[in-house]
């Protein structure tokens, strides 16, 4: 390697020169082997608990499947609610994902946030809403002052285990997410979510989807 | 190099090593040396033409300053008009940038044209609109129907020649941004543009500022 650099040659071919023998010396090939890579924007969404879910729809009421989540046992509601953030913002039609979970829990972009009025919200790996902010939720039957729940999701990639020995990560790892295309991007804190159930699947939120240009390109490419 | 690298080290481990030495064998170092960075996110903005002023303002009427901008010369006016995209769909108080221009051009993040109803707006560099989207725009005087000139300004960085041989690029060239933090992106494709005037600064829009979360982070890298 060493003989093949020379103050000719510029740091981006260096680097794409090592990063081919450090593939070689890893055994893996950047293409043909990887396990399909599906990468996906979230807009912003809502998740609901049992006691949430009887006052804003009513008590004993259930979600109502209207599609399914490329994760085995997600879907999208029927319901949805509104949300009304500080000095009296609101966004409508906040789309409830099931199925319900311990603790309601809103997934906005910093964007549909500072539309909302809050000048921050946290960073969060989903269900990681202690000391978050809460926000006042509006649906047919009630009304919720959720105490905290507020996140931006933190980029993620959902994976099983033989997924993850691929990769070679483990759960708390972060792996890098490159999008080609006019708009490219890598996505360098992308969280590692191991779990048997489920789908090799990238999730980002609206913001980042846009800023990638994530609809225009289908050059994706996971790494750590 | 190569004695360096086995199978037990990470490609992340050896990128960084070779980082290192590629960055010595270039005679570069990452710390210090750098001219200072200013990463600023763009809003939604018009650009405004003489002929489309008189319409939107009236004859003869100009843009009053309300704000400097960075760049030397450039300006927020207090001047606002509206945008009304497919579908009747509208932004108003799209702010107008001084000073004009000989082709009015609409810039827009990717949230913002969807919001009007674009199915997509391509991404260019400021004042290459040749077959983009129109829309109409409507000011306190008269009404513009813009043929075309929305664009998503692609991710660029101003620099003077000097800064220019500093990063040994040139115009037309593509950097690299790093913006650290819990979102952290690196910014693939940020395109060169070189003035005599103009000060090191690289604009990105409200989406890929929102992605990366660029109001939480100072830690902000620009390479080849």
């Amino acid at each position: 390697m060493a003989s093949a650099v020379n103050p000719v040659i510029d740091r981006a071919t260096v680097e794409r020169i090592v990063r081919q023998v450090a593939l070689e010396y890893l055994g893996r090939d950047s293409k043909g082997k990887s396990p399909e890579l599906v990468v996906q924007a979230s807009s912003r969404h809502m998740h609901v608990c049992r006691e949430d879910m009887d006052v804003l729809f009513g008590p004993g009421s259930e979600l109502t499947f209207d599609r399914p989540l490329f994760q085995e046992g997600n879907f999208a509601a029927k319901e949805s609610v509104t949300i009304v953030g500080p000095r009296n913002r609101l966004i409508s039609n906040l789309r409830i994902l099931g199925p319900m979970r311990k603790q309601s829990q809103v997934e906005l972009a910093f964007t549909d946030a500072i539309m909302l009025g809050f000048a921050d919200i946290p960073v969060r790996l989903s269900g990681d809403i202690a000391g978050t902010p809460g926000a006042i939720i509006i649906g047919p039957k009630g009304v919720v002052e959720l105490k905290e729940g507020l996140i931006r999701a933190a980029i993620h990639v959902h994976m099983n285990p033989a997924e993850a020995e691929y990769f070679s990560v483990k759960k708390g790892d972060v792996m890098k997410l490159r999008v080609g295309g006019p708009s490219g991007v890598t996505f360098n804190n992308v969280h590692v979510r191991i779990d048997p159930t489920s789908r090799l699947n990238v999730h980002m939120d609206t913001d980042e989807a846009n800023a990638c240009g994530l609809h225009l390109s289908k050059d994706v490419e996971l790494f750590k």
